[in-house]
């Protein structure tokens, strides 16, 4: 079965690929690993499939694999190296959850920054919150956000906005130069494999809390339960030794594989506690802000975890 | 594409296989219609595969095609009319979610019936209840239950239980017979195509709340908010004619269509709270009953919808 076959478009999970295609362009060994262990960015055995309307766009960036195709029924489609990063009909799950429950989480988010977040998703619902002064981000391939301009338009549509500084570059590298800056910071990453693979790993997430002020809160992508739980289980465990609050979040995403994601949510004051809004929307607030997944009850909830999860994660 | 090729099963939706197999064994007319409006059974343009290890069992029943295969990574999986109703790595959510809550939102429930439910995953939870004297089982399709026990054992371990009467049968026609009998009745079906289409219709929702005692509550499978949310807002308007409770609650199952299922929980007391169970669990009693999924806390977060859902349900 190729990825695109027959007018579908399938996401096979990355070491079934290489499998499949018998050589090495997506190297196993590249699988996120920790003492031995491997931790996650596979789902072998199943695969999603969406019909293929039309390829859009189709290139390699200096960094990925970058595919735009209009399907039949989720609107255009954005895929990473084989797996879908967002399309149109369910995009607003993911985006509204990682930027807004850090953002809701804080009395006051003014400077904000993204690392990652290309396709403008994120940085459209971050720049919704009046408090916001600043939102800088940083995003390592230009190709992306190129992508986004053209054929998401109701994702990108803050790349114009006076609020943004942008910056084409390493998130990792960024981070080195900036601490004590940020109210909230959010990664918004794909997997483990590939160009975000450091943004997974111990030194990342301490670059990340010397860059939040003292109140500050980050959110990450956090990966799904049913598919990467040694994983989740192990950003959990390394993150308490960073972090006073480290809390895991999830909301239901259809096109996602296993149709969930995860989003993990850390505090550098003891005192914050991230699964409570600070600030309370009303049923009005949340038509002006246009909120298609994300409410002041949704936020709370999305922390309540599945009990396999819980007891993961204790 | 066929739904077994080169050692993957792909699940297709029912409308998307006629129009690939270009017959009507899977007629489109019957995909349940209310109002000249199409309500649901199918997600065109998405497909879902899983690898396969083994095919283990496919026959035709009198009802429905009846495969069952083991996965390379989901353990066994059974498959109705083309659609995974269960596969043995992720079941635990649907089963726990449709039976438990129903079940701990009730104070007593002494005598429960399931209709459908012939892989025996519900009958296991139900059972689970102390309190529980007599579990009636209506399900129509003998084949299913013979599956089960031979190739799902760790679902279908209930139906050598005492304290279960089985009938193989037609639930609709089963409900005409018994009024003001059972403390909790929960459907498990399938999708509205094909055997459990009547089970989606006004006069069988009519046929449930007679069957139930005075303080009696209701679950039933309720499809996905990110495919059917035209199907439930049906279901929830109708039934708020019928009952003076009626809630809508969902979690994650990886495997089923856009990785997520809903449940219809509806009493007959307007004073019922499903929301809130009426038995909380200490973490003890979570071990001890053998809990993946539920615990007392998901039971409240499950009834929290996300922005868009719990807009077309008001």
């Amino acid at each position: 079965m190729d990825k695109l076959h027959k007018g579908w478009f399938t996401e096979f999970s990355p070491d079934d690929l290489e499998k499949m295609n018998g050589n090495g362009s997506q190297d196993s060994s590249k699988l996120l690993k920790s003492d031995g262990q491997e931790m996650g960015g596979a789902w072998p055995g199943q695969a999603f499939s969406l019909q293929v309307k039309g390829v859009l766009f189709h290139a390699k960036s200096k960094y990925q694999d970058v595919l735009v195709f209009e399907s039949t029924t989720y609107g255009n489609v954005l895929v990473l190296d084989g797996i879908v990063q967002a399309t149109e009909r369910d995009e607003f799950s993911y985006q509204e959850m990682l930027a807004h429950l850090p953002m809701f989480a804080h009395p006051n988010p003014k400077k904000v920054l993204i690392i990652g977040g290309g396709d403008g998703g994120i940085l459209r619902e971050v720049l919704k919150h009046d408090t916001v002064e600043k939102v800088v981000m940083c995003e390592i391939d230009q190709m992306v956000i190129d992508v986004a301009k053209k054929y998401l338009p109701g994702m990108s549509s803050g790349f114009t906005h006076p609020k943004l500084d942008l910056f084409v570059g390493d998130g990792f590298e960024f981070l080195k130069n900036h601490v004590n800056e940020f109210d909230v910071i959010i990664t918004d990453s794909s997997d483990p494999v590939g160009p975000a693979e450091s943004l997974f790993g111990k030194t990342y997430y301490e670059l990340l809390a010397a860059a939040l002020k003292a109140d500050g809160i980050l959110s990450s992508q956090g990966e799904s339960c049913w598919l990467h739980l040694n994983l989740i289980s192990h950003l959990v465990a390394f993150n308490k030794k960073i972090f006073p609050t480290v809390k895991y979040a999830q909301s239901i995403v259809s096109t996602y594989p296993s149709g969930c994601m995860g989003y993990l949510i850390c505090a550098k004051n003891a005192a914050t506690d991230v699964t409570k809004p600070a600030r309370i929307l009303s049923d009005e607030q949340v038509k002006e802000m246009k909120l298609r997944f994300y409410n002041s009850e949704v936020h709370g909830a999305a922390f309540v975890l599945p009990q396999f999860v819980k007891a993961a994660l204790e």
